[in-house]
C-alpha cells in the first residue's frame, strides 16, 4: 500500500518550521509554565502545532485512544453503549467542549447520541461559520473466533497482519512513535478514530495557544452499525440545536490509493435474505440423493441468475432507475489517477468485476452482493445428508434514483421468473405439497443514496484544508461506495453534506482484525487542526 | 407413514398362537420355574417366541436398548467406542455368546470390533449353515445445537416430532408398549438397532426354549461412520474366523413405503470439498461491492453448471461408466409397487429430482449432491462485508462400473472447464495475482459400488424369514441408495452379500434427532428370532 502521503515514514523534528510560541506551548509539560501569547491561526501553525503536539505527547494520544476502543461498543448492548456515551462527553467536557448525552425523549432504551458546542475564539461567533461534525461510536457485531486478538484488548502491531506486524507494547511516554504501527480492535477505524483524532486536535492547538476560527457542533450516534433506526427521530427531536453551514462526516475510508479523499455522495443500500426448502428434513444424501431437490444447489442456481461472470446484474431493471453522473462529478472521477492495478495487487486479485473499467464507474452503479450463504455444514463437520433449506443473505447498494423498495421489487419479480413461489414465513406442509420451489424473501431496513453539489461555496475550504493536512492533492469522489443514512440530513436540514474520511483503506472495517494505521491518526489530527483554524468567510 | 406391516397399532395377547411350553418359558419370571422341553424351530415358533417376549418384557427390552444408545460413540473418540465395545461384548456374553473386543494388530488407536460367535443347538454345527451378521456400533457426529434433547440422553416420544409426538417416560416393567413410540438418541437407529434387537431375539428363543439352527458370527464395527478406513485391515487380520455362507448387513432404513427390504447392493461414495477464493480478505461490500468479485456467486455458478434444474448432472461423462441394471434387477424394481407419491408427501416436496422418474432406477444412477455450502454468514451474524471465500462440500452417490477416482476426475475436468485454475493448497499472493478464479479441490476417502446376484440358494432362505417376520411381501432392491464399504468384503471372502434392514426409513440419519420407531425394532427381534432358526438346507 502507498504511504499516506509525502511524508518520510520516521517523523522529523518540526522546530525549525513551527513558531516559537507555538513549540514552546507544544512541548512545555502544561501547568507549570507562564501561558505565552495567543499565536495567528493559519493552516500552517495548526499544522506546525498538531505535528509537535503528536511528537510530544504520541504515546499518550495512543494511550488515551486504546483506552476508549477497549470499551465494547455493540449497539444492542445498551449498558456498554452508554459506557461509551459518558466516556466520550467526559473526555470531551476536559477540553472545554459543552457535552451531553442525549436521550431521544420517552426512548430510555434507544442508544444515546453524544451532542457537543465549541465555540468559535476568534472574532464574533455569531459571524464564525459553523461546522457539524457527525461521527459513531458504536461498532460492528463481532466473530470473536476469527480475530488474532479480543476485539475489545486494542493491540498495537508493528505493520498489518498481512504484512507480517507483530505485537508489540503501547509506546512508552517520550517514546517515538512509527506511524506504519496499526492499533488493532473493534471500532478502531470505524468509526471511534474521528472522535481520537478530535481530542488530540482540540490539545494541540490549545498547547499552542492557536484559537479556534470556527463554531463546532458535534453529533455522535450510537447505532449507526444497527442501520441508524432512531437516526431520523434524533434529528428531528434536536433540529433546534442543529444549525449550521456545512455537515461534515467522519466516516469510511480514505481513497484505496492511501491518498486522502472528501466525498460528495453515499450509496444507499437495501437488504434481502432469501431462503429455500428442500424436503421437510434433514435427508441421507445416499438414500434420497438424485431423488430430493437439493436446496444448497437449487439456491446457487437461482444466485447465478442474477449476476453473469462478468460482474453485470442480469436482473430486468436493476440498472434503470440509477442517475447518471454528471459533468462535474465525470470530470472529478477523470482526474483521479489509476489506482485499480495497484488495488488488484493489494486485495489479491487477479481481475475486477467490470474488467477494466475504473473503481469510480463501478461505485456509480447499483450492485448486488452476497453477504452470506449457508446450507449444511462444510469442513470437518460436514455430513453426508441433503440440508433442508439454504439461506443466502445479499446487500444492494444503490446510487442517486434508486428507490430502495422498487429495487428489492425487481429482485422478488426476478425470482419469481425463475419460478419461485415467494413467502414471507416458513412454508407448512401444504404449501410445500403445492410448489415445487419455495423461496422465503425477508427485506431489512434500507435508505436511498444521496449526492451533494460539488460547486457550493463551503466545498473550497474544506477542500483546502485536507490539501493542507495531506500535503498533497486529495481525491474528490462524487459518490462514495459504502451507505451512511445521508438522506436523514438532507432531508432535514438541507444542509451541505462533505464526507471526510480518516481511516486507512485496508482497516477490516465491518470485519475481523479491524485495525487503524497510526498514520491515518496523524492526518485526522491535522486535519482537524486545520479545519477548526479555517479562515473566515 | 404407512405401518410397518399389517398388525394393528395395539398388540394383541398371543397366548392362543404359541406352543403352551415356549408361552409358558416366555412369560415364566426365569431362574425359579423348571426348564420345559425344547420347542421344534420353525419361523411360527420363532415369531411367537418374539412376540410373547415383547408382551412380557417390552419395558426391559426398551430400558436395555436405551442404555446402550445412552453411551456417546463417535468413532473420534476413542475411550468412548471403548466403552460402547465392551458393554456389547458383556451384553452378548450375558446370552452365551463367545464375544471378543478386537484390536487391529499393532495399532491400539485404532477403534475396536466387536467379534462373536455362537453355534448351532440343532444337529451338527459342522453342517449348519453359518451367518456373518454386521453392524456398526459407532455413530455420526452430532450438532448438538440442532437436537430437541442431548444426542446421548435417550427419550422416549409418543410418535415422530413431526407428527407432533410428545416426551414420555421409559414405560415401566408390565406397561403395554405402543409400537409408534419412538426412541430419541444418536444411532438408536444408525446403527445400534440391531445390536438391540439380536440381544432380545436370543432371549426370545432361550425363554421359550427354541434351540438355534445356524452358527452365527458378529462382526460389529466402531468406525464406520468415520469412512471405516480400518475396516478392510481387520477383515484381512481376522479372515481366518471369517468364513461362513452368507453375510447379513444390518444397516440402512427400511424401503421408503414403509415395507421391509432386502437390498442386494450399495452405491459407492466419493466426496469433494470445493474452496474458492475472492479478495484476500473480507471486504466492506461498500466500497468493494461492484469491484471485487464474489467468491459465494461465483462458485454459485459454478455449482449450478454441474447439474441442470431437473436434477440431471451435466459434468461431461458423468453416466457413462455406470453399469445398467439387468433384467433381473428390472423385474424386481417393477415389482416394487409405486410409492413415490407416498414419500414426496411424506417428504414435503411437491417435486423430486428426475420428475416422474421411478426411486429405484434413481438410485441406479450416480449422484451429486452438495452436503454442504458456506460463506460469510446470514441471519443476526451477516454482515456488509465481501466474504473471502466460499467452499462447497459435496458427495457422489456412485453405482456398479463408476471408479471413485476416475468420477471425480470428471469433476475437477469440469471445473476447469468452467475457467477455474485448480489448486491443492490454499493459494499464496502471486498465485491470486495469477488467476482471477481459483478452485481448491480436497478428495476425501471413497469407495466403490458392489452389486450381488439375486439368484444364489442362500438368498432365498433369507427372502423367506424377511417376509414371515413382515407379515407381507418384502421389497427386494437391487441397489440401496446408500452406501456401505462391501468391497472390502466382496474383495476378502467372496460371500455373497445381503443387506438387511430394520429402522424406519424417517430415523433422520446422520442428522439431528434420529430415532427409532418402537414397530421396526420389534420387526428386527423378529427377524432374527426367524434367522436363528432358518431350516437346515
Amino acid at each position: 500500500m502507498e504511504s499516506q502521503n509525502a511524508r518520510p515514514r520516521r517523523p522529523f523534528r518540526l522546530a525549525a518550521l513551527l513558531p516559537a510560541a507555538a513549540l514552546a506551548a507544544a512541548t512545555a509539560s502544561g501547568a507549570a509554565a507562564p501561558a505565552p501569547p495567543a499565536v495567528e491561526p493559519t493552516a500552517g501553525a495548526a499544522l506546525a502545532a498538531a505535528r509537535a503536539h503528536r511528537e510530544a505527547r504520541g504515546a499518550e494520544i495512543l494511550s488515551e485512544f486504546a483506552d476508549l476502543v477497549a470499551l465494547p461498543n455493540v449497539a444492542s448492548d445498551l449498558p456498554a453503549v452508554r459506557a461509551n456515551a459518558a466516556a466520550i462527553a467526559a473526555s470531551l467536557g476536559r477540553r472545554g467542549v459543552r457535552a451531553k448525552v442525549l436521550a431521544l425523549p420517552g426512548r430510555p432504551e434507544v442508544p444515546p447520541v453524544v451532542y457537543g458546542e465549541l465555540r468559535a475564539e476568534t472574532g464574533d461567533p455569531g459571524a464564525a461559520r459553523t461546522l457539524l461534525l457527525y461521527a459513531h461510536y458504536d461498532g460492528q457485531p463481532v466473530e470473536e473466533a476469527r480475530w488474532r486478538q479480543p476485539p475489545w484488548e486494542p493491540t498495537l502491531y508493528t505493520r498489518a497482519l498481512e504484512a507480517g506486524g507483530e505485537p508489540r507494547p503501547l509506546p512508552a511516554p517520550g517514546e517515538e512513535v512509527d506511524p506504519e504501527w496499526r492499533l488493532y480492535a473493534r471500532s478502531a477505524a470505524d468509526d471511534k478514530a474521528p472522535i481520537g483524532a478530535l481530542l488530540a486536535a482540540l490539545d494541540a492547538l490549545a498547547a499552542a495557544r492557536i484559537p479556534r476560527t470556527v463554531n463546532l457542533k458535534l453529533f455522535l450516534e450510537g447505532e449507526e452499525e444497527a442501520g441508524s433506526p432512531h437516526l431520523g427521530d434524533y434529528l428531528q427531536a434536536y433540529a433546534g440545536r442543529l444549525g449550521g453551514d456545512v455537515w461534515l462526516f467522519f466516516d469510511g475510508p480514505v481513497h484505496q490509493s492511501g491518498r486522502p479523499q472528501l466525498f460528495f455522495g453515499v450509496r444507499g443500500i437495501a437488504q434481502l435474505e432469501i431462503t429455500v426448502y428442500g424436503a421437510g428434513r434433514y435427508l441421507h444424501s445416499g438414500h434420497y440423493g438424485n431423488f430430493a431437490p437439493n436446496p444448497a444447489l437449487e439456491l446457487a442456481r437461482l444466485l447465478a441468475s442474477m449476476k453473469d461472470a462478468g460482474g453485470r446484474v442480469t436482473i430486468a431493471g436493476f440498472y434503470d432507475s440509477a442517475t447518471p453522473l454528471g459533468e462535474a462529478e465525470r470530470r472529478a472521477l477523470a482526474a483521479i489517477p489509476p489506482f485499480e492495478d495497484e488495488l488488484r495487487r493489494d486485495l489479491g486479485l487477479a481481475a475486477s468485476e467490470g474488467g477494466d473499467a475504473r473503481y469510480g464507474e463501478r461505485m456509480a452503479l447499483p450492485s448486488l452482493n452476497v453477504r452470506g450463504f449457508v446450507s449444511g455444514s462444510v469442513g470437518e463437520t460436514a455430513r453426508n445428508v441433503i440440508p433442508p433449506e439454504a439461506t443466502a443473505s445479499l446487500d444492494l447498494r444503490l446510487v442517486e434514483g434508486d428507490d430502495p423498495e422498487a429495487m428489492l421489487d425487481l429482485v422478488e419479480a426476478h425470482v419469481r421468473r425463475q419460478g419461485w413461489h415467494v413467502v414471507a414465513e416458513p412454508p407448512d406442509h401444504p404449501t410445500r405439497l403445492a410448489h415445487p420451489r419455495i423461496a422465503r424473501l425477508v427485506r431489512s431496513p434500507h435508505y436511498r443514496a444521496v449526492r451533494t453539489a460539488m460547486d457550493l461555496p463551503i466545498v473550497a475550504p474544506v477542500v483546502a484544508a485536507a490539501e493542507a493536512a495531506a500535503g498533497r492533492e486529495v481525491v474528490l469522489t462524487p459518490t462514495l461506495g459504502g451507505s451512511l443514512p445521508l438522506y436523514l440530513f438532507e432531508d432535514l436540514s438541507g444542509l451541505p453534506l462533505i464526507g471526510v474520511p480518516i481511516v486507512n483503506h485496508d482497516n477490516n472495517q465491518h470485519a475481523p482484525n479491524e485495525n487503524l494505521r497510526i498514520a491515518n491518526l496523524w492526518y485526522g489530527i491535522d486535519l482537524l487542526a486545520v479545519l477548526l483554524t479555517m479562515p473566515a468567510p
